[in-house]
């Protein structure tokens, strides 16, 4: 590309100033006439993503990071991968720490008997079947915990409430979730026999926000579980009595090392093999209370169904790498893991997809300041989705975060995150929350970024079609 | 009245015709001035029914029928309405059948392992702790389980799906119902080892409806539950691939005799005790898996509070008694009770809240043809909440109908049943579905309707204020 053509897209992504006149118009980007059709045939008629999302979730319901389930998880990948025509298809397997559920209940005892529902968060420590009984000490945020002297936490259990409320970019995830990432290690360390939180949830539904935390700076594993956002609404109710609350809490959990967990990874394999490669993804693992529709079967299922509209036009220059990492939600292991053994071939890009499956709003890339205009052809291809820049944005996502980290570039797509943590980590997280024209609208965002990164798609030297 | 208005305000309910003269429109029926400041003060400022419905669902929660817990909501309410300065405050006691709910869970066996969220429905036969495990055989409706041969039922777990949708009258609560109410029988019959039904509800969300179901016909109680919207549709895909699915199904319960209940009464003493009764009231039991918060504490405190505005305001010429109503969930057992203890007195109304507290959209009478004077007035002062009145209407309500049968005049007043079946009978009843704007509506319609049927209220005879 020229450098005035690049110079006039750079002042594009610059605001427009008052003295600016008319001459000084960018020059015009359109997008790429194969790209637009590709993005609008996907946009139409895409099945995939729903095939893969809602096979994934019905023929293996939930899938917990290194148990069985995730192993079937994996099969089933393997044998759909592989029937839809992908090449390479295999699973690269790692170990990690296994932590499964068991029983588990809140009870109120005094002053008004009821019970709270609950769930623990990951790495709990366990109560054993008969439970611990305590009083509760109440604290609005995790700030409130930290400065309280031990004298109050000491032999009780901590009850941390919160406010989060929707964000379109899900951004209260960050504040609101250190109750229960940094809660229990606090808790533990100044004496507490336990705690429960205010689920990190934005929902008012009966359904627990499990999720991960670990004990740090030596803290000893309590039991830590998440109450739901109308239970711990009702505890708040309970205490504004005045009167002293008692709880009995039963946390029944197991953990033991060397879990077997893996990354299935399938390829489009590219013209030239030593040509940069294109590296998406999403989690195959979920969350054990719900099935993981949205988190994050539809992650993989609209990644692979990307990969599959450029392969179904024909073969990229460059390899297009889909993987459907393993373990993220106990800590991101499967990322890990691959970038370990994949951080340092080239990369043309990476990015994930694990925010849902309502429309993409936005994107950034890295590609602003290393390809403008690559970047500038993005835009102008997912502007008729509805996708607008983000000049500001950064690279996100727990899975390709390692690889980007060991020098890959990175695009982020950014889904509607509005009613995400309705359901995130809830027994909610079930294919009905999946909106299938959303759904398609992202395997169209992502078949754009494919086909416009993809160094040109040769219909005659098409993929075998074995769907 | 003279005849002639009333043939005028008669004519107001036909339908207008085209040949219909400008003198013959009917004579203006406006709002009494004394009740539109008791209605207008209720809507804006009433707190009583927020304060009944959150203190009941915080200080007792749930409230099943002749449990310890239904119990203590007696205590409670007689505790509270003694305190709000209503007379004659007591229990009426009886005795019916408790049933109580254990362990429970459905786990699909084959083809795709995972388990499925399930409450009993009441008075379900119990599985014992070990449960059952047969094959689903599915229905789409009770009326295919009706007609099908019994060697396809035989031993095997029935499943029936529906498909109802949400309306503003709950219409479809009848048909849609039938699945519990006469499926459990039917797969009795028939040979069934168990039934699952499509929970009766309206909403996406992993929480069970429970709700009342009786063997009759000599079918002997079988486990009869009911699986979440997302759990029956899940369910229904996996049915769809064709193989033999095999369920799990541990429904564990416990029904005994001699169970203890009552009712609670309350009074605002008439300047007449002898004038005929105004008898409002809703149900104090819930079910268990929630608060009870829109199923009913919002329907005796909606009374409650109509009542006690009416008290503020003065002695009405009339006795209103606020009866909250034992056992209504199992059975309408508190209705009964109270109708043959007090069936035969004089009413001049008779009325119930319970269909939540969203706002009042409609009342019906059967004023319009014993008192078609009181009718208009009804109507008049209504109409400024928003309320139509509904000439085609007929009585509702569990807990009245006895009185009613034994000939008290009805009135209905319609609450806006678009999200009831939502949240009816699921753990997601709580006090957080509570809308107070709406809440305080209903109040407001309430006290018009005791305040137009008062006989008169006498400012001087002013009831002591004790709150």
């Amino acid at each position: 590309m020229k450098r005035t053509l690049l110079a006039l897209l750079l002042t594009a992504a610059a605001p427009v100033s008052a003295q600016q006149s008319i001459t000084t118009l960018p020059a015009p980007v359109v997008a790429d006439s194969r790209v637009a059709a590709l993005r609008d045939g996907a946009l139409t008629n895409d099945h995939y993503a729903w095939d893969l999302t809602e096979g994934l979730t019905t023929e293996v319901g939930q899938r917990l990071a290194a148990t069985e389930a995730e192993a079937r998880a994996r099969d089933w990948a393997v044998k759909r991968l592989t029937a839809m025509g992908f090449a390479n298809v295999h699973v690269e397997p790692f170990t990690m720490p296994v932590w499964t559920r068991g029983a588990e209940s809140a009870e109120i005892l005094s002053p008004f008997p009821q019970k709270l529902a609950v769930a623990a968060l990951g790495y709990s420590g366990s109560t054993g079947p008969n439970g611990i009984t305590g009083g509760i000490v109440y604290f609005d945020s995790v700030d409130a915990l930290r400065i309280a002297p031990d004298s109050a936490v000491r032999g009780k259990i901590v009850f941390i409430d919160h406010h989060m409320m929707p964000a379109q970019d899900g951004s209260g995830y960050g504040q609101f979730g250190a109750p229960r990432r940094q809660g229990p290690t606090i808790a533990s360390l100044k004496g507490a026999i336990g705690i429960v939180i205010r689920s990190i949830g934005t929902d008012h539904h009966r359904n627990p926000h499990t999720g991960v935390q670990y004990f740090t700076d030596g803290a000893e594993p309590i039991p830590a579980g998440a109450l739901t956002v109308p239970d711990a609404e009702q505890l708040v109710r309970i205490l504004k009595r005045g009167m002293p609350v008692t709880m009995r809490l039963t946390l029944v959990s197991e953990k033991h090392e060397g879990g077997q967990s893996g990354n299935v990874i399938a390829e489009v394999p590219g013209r030239d093999p030593k040509a940069p490669i294109l590296l998406v993804g999403g989690h195959l693992d979920s969350w054990d209370l719900g099935t993981g529709a949205i988190d994050d079967a539809s992650g993989v299922a609209i990644m692979t169904a990307a990969a599959k509209h450029i392969m179904d036009a024909g073969r990229p220059l460059r390899t297009i790498r889909v993987v459907w990492f393993g373990a993220e939600e106990p800590g991101g292991f499967g990322g890990k893991a691959y970038a370990e053994a994949h951080g340092r071939e080239a990369y043309a890009i990476a990015g994930e997809s694990d925010f849902g499956a309502d429309r993409i709003w936005r994107f950034a890339s890295k590609l602003m300041t290393t390809d403008p205009a690559a970047y500038a052809q993005l835009a102008a291809s997912l502007a008729p989705l509805g996708i607008t820049k983000n000049d500001k944005g950064g690279a996100d996502g727990t899975d390709v975060e390692p690889t980007i980290d060991a020098g890959a570039p990175w695009i982020s797509l950014s889904q509607d995150g509005t009613r995400y943590f309705d359901y995130h980590h809830t027994p909610d997280d079930t294919l009905d929350k999946i909106d299938p024209a959303q759904l398609r609208q992202n395997v169209a965002a992502w078949t754009t970024v494919l086909a416009t990164l993809s160094g040109g798609i040769e219909s005659g030297a098409k993929q075998p079609k074995r769907r």
